[in-house]
């Protein structure tokens, strides 16, 4: 039997063939080769690793097995391994379709620690983030920018394969983590596509070197499909802006769409992003792109890309405005003592979030949209005994606010001094 | 959930606890833990490995997810690894139980190269080779020895893991191989227990070095159990004596019990292994069970046992006889030169024998009992031009004869000159 024989080959830690891991792939996902034998795969791969080529055989086996998408012009995407606070799509996204770089985003639900751009979106009442293919290609066209979840026909063994490495402990191997992320991204088609690769308490990836190891990958194996790429190795230790949550959080991206408030590490970000989307689509250099990111946020027409792209969706802001104006149960924390804010732990941030109906712990729940923590401070930041630090809300009632608030306090650490804390970024592949 | 928490941990490399082992597999056993997690698991263990006290854990949860027996008077049990022309257990079991040691024997059915001495006992005509475990346990108790195949009864997670392992490439894993035939001894309860563990060609095991390793660990892990245990090394570059089939490995074991045939190595290797056991099981002397276990041989007291245990499970050695006068397609190889024979390959005249009919390729094979080779000469015979080397032998048609015995010939290798032939015992855990 065939299968067992690319077990035993891989077990044996040796490289399999390029038609092998295909028929391996094509069998699994025609339903022939049974859940037992792709799990004692995923898990030889985790103990015995890939090559680059064996990842980049296995992502296009999984990328050939549901339709796959091209486009007419330029075209870019960015993707995030998942962050705290993580809205940066809401915002790197349009702003890129407003260089004129067509961005055709397939995006994902949250599950866990993460939050997923999807949840996030739906808060404004009306978008629908789970478009057909053919109403994303519409889109996409006509606005220069789409944002909503996968749909069945991409990549049905990714869906099928994920489902099962999370349940046999074989999520943590950076060949199939490389192969999930890029075949849904290879489908999609975009010509340029740009890693956010984050490290840190917040983030899968907990130090820089396995962080750095998962972006080279990634822009390997991007290249090796005939992609233009780069990557960016970001720091996740505290959360990305003030707002963590779902609404809470496309109220802080309007507000840097709108240009509220123009100055910050996380604003920093998505101008690179955007600029190096950009700069690969269109071949520009990027001192060029990132100019023309600058530019484009500070003159309102990336807001008027992401207003348009939620219109094209269903979506009404003004009745996003009213919701946000609803009344939420809060507790507001304070420091207990003055000094400075050396360290926001982002992990323990977004349990608390998640605690209070912010995210989901199994794939069923549903989502409280306006429960979250809103940081009142960065990290850097001087406070004094009584400043606030940040805001918990939930919609549900009062229930569990204030042991919530108990474990917030834990995620600051203030110390009389503290050092300027640097850029976010943290590496470049490019 | 816990069965994920602990597929990460083999995956890391780390030592499962105790009741992490037991809760697995008894969740395994009630149907609770489905095969893709059992499947990971198997093969993060091969990759992963065990220690001693997490094999030894994993053979007693084993052993516990079904029934175990228990005997009132002194008991030993061999296992033997598996070899081509492997009859040494109707010799030895018999030949211990002459000598006073009870022989509660399990043993299996063939599959691949390997035969299995329930398929050779069912060539005599009414033999039942699947008792119930109290008919088993009542003529071990009149007979003082009984083989037969081990029921659904005994170790059932072990058949479940043995089926999903021989389909997910997780059979070469030394732990995994320890808890699957000790699980299924322990459960047998014999107090005793002498390992065979072959090597060479003919082998699961290759090299004498993972024989070695196997064989330790199989001893440490009886011990850990609180069972008595010893076990060789034993080459198994050529096959076992002279017959490689069914019912002519049962003429030759008769042939041996009955004194027709006094000398050789394979004999040689049963009195050591009787001896063994008895001299476990007994706590006597070495030496003494030695030259017991010769003497029971030459007495006719081995063959008394061997017939009383056949009469008692139904069978009839007279049909038996009636069966080996029947005509059969015989096809008769003689050497083309003079020489000495320096090896006989196993696993060549093995894949001969399965050809003609004498194994089974999948468990729902049927076996034809009379097909097989018997060889005309052992390791180290001088031969002419013209001196019979094999006979090729089937009853269902003369269809394949010829080409089986083209194949046959490369397994004999005659030099001008060749070493006399050492023991077949090349190393001794005791």
């Amino acid at each position: 039997m065939i299968a067992k024989l690319i077990l035993d080959k891989k077990r044996e830690g040796h490289a399999l063939g390029t038609a092998e891991i295909r028929d391996f792939i094509a069998g699994f996902t025609r339903g022939e080769i049974p859940d037992y034998q792709m799990s004692a795969l995923a898990m030889a791969i985790c103990c015995r690793g890939m090559t680059a080529r064996e990842t980049a055989d296995l992502t296009a086996a999984m990328k050939e097995s549901g339709r796959c998408l091209d486009w007419p012009m330029a075209t870019a995407d960015k993707h995030s391994t998942g962050g705290v606070g993580d809205k940066l799509s809401l915002v790197v996204q349009p702003l890129a379709a407003a260089c004129g770089t067509a961005v055709p985003s397939l995006t994902g639900r949250g599950l866990g620690l993460t939050g997923g751009t999807a949840d996030k979106l739906e808060t404004i009442p009306g978008y629908c983030a789970s478009l057909s293919l053919d109403a994303f290609q519409q889109v996409v066209g006509d606005v220069g920018v789409s944002m909503t979840v996968q749909t069945d026909e991409i990549t049905p063994a990714d869906r099928r394969l994920y489902a099962l490495r999370d349940v046999t402990g074989t999520v943590a191997s950076i060949p199939l983590i490389v192969a999930s992320i890029l075949s849904k991204k290879l489908a999609e088609g975009a010509h340029a596509l740009v890693f956010d690769v984050k490290c840190g308490a917040g983030a899968f990836m907990k130090t820089r070197e396995e962080a750095a190891a998962l972006a080279h990958a990634l822009v390997d194996g991007a290249r090796a499909a005939g992609r233009k790429a780069a990557a960016l190795v970001t720091d996740m230790n505290a959360p990305l802006g003030f707002a963590v949550g779902n609404a809470n959080e496309v109220a802080e991206a309007l507000a840097i769409l709108r240009g509220a408030r123009t100055e910050g590490r996380d604003i920093d970000l998505c101008i690179e992003l955007a600029a190096l989307m950009v700069s690969l689509a269109q071949d520009r250099p990027l001192d060029d792109a990132r100019q023309m990111c600058r530019d484009r946020l500070a003159d309102g027409r990336a807001y008027a890309k992401f207003a348009a792209m939620v219109a094209a969706q269903g979506g009404d802001l003004e009745a996003f405005a009213a919701r946000m104006a609803q009344p939420t149960f809060k507790f507001r924390i304070q420091a207990m003592k003055a000094g400075r804010v050396a360290a926001i732990d982002a992990e323990k941030v977004a349990r608390v979030a998640l605690s209070l109906g912010a995210g989901r712990l199994t794939a069923g729940d549903r989502i409280d949209p306006r429960a979250g923590v809103t940081l009142a401070v960065q990290v850097g930041a001087r406070v004094g005994t009584g400043s606030p630090l940040a805001t918990l809300e939930k919609s549900s009632g009062p229930d569990g606010l204030e042991k919530a608030a108990a474990e917030l306090y834990k995620a600051f650490d203030i110390r009389p001094e503290a050092a300027e804390p640097e850029s976010l970024i943290l590496e470049r592949i490019a």
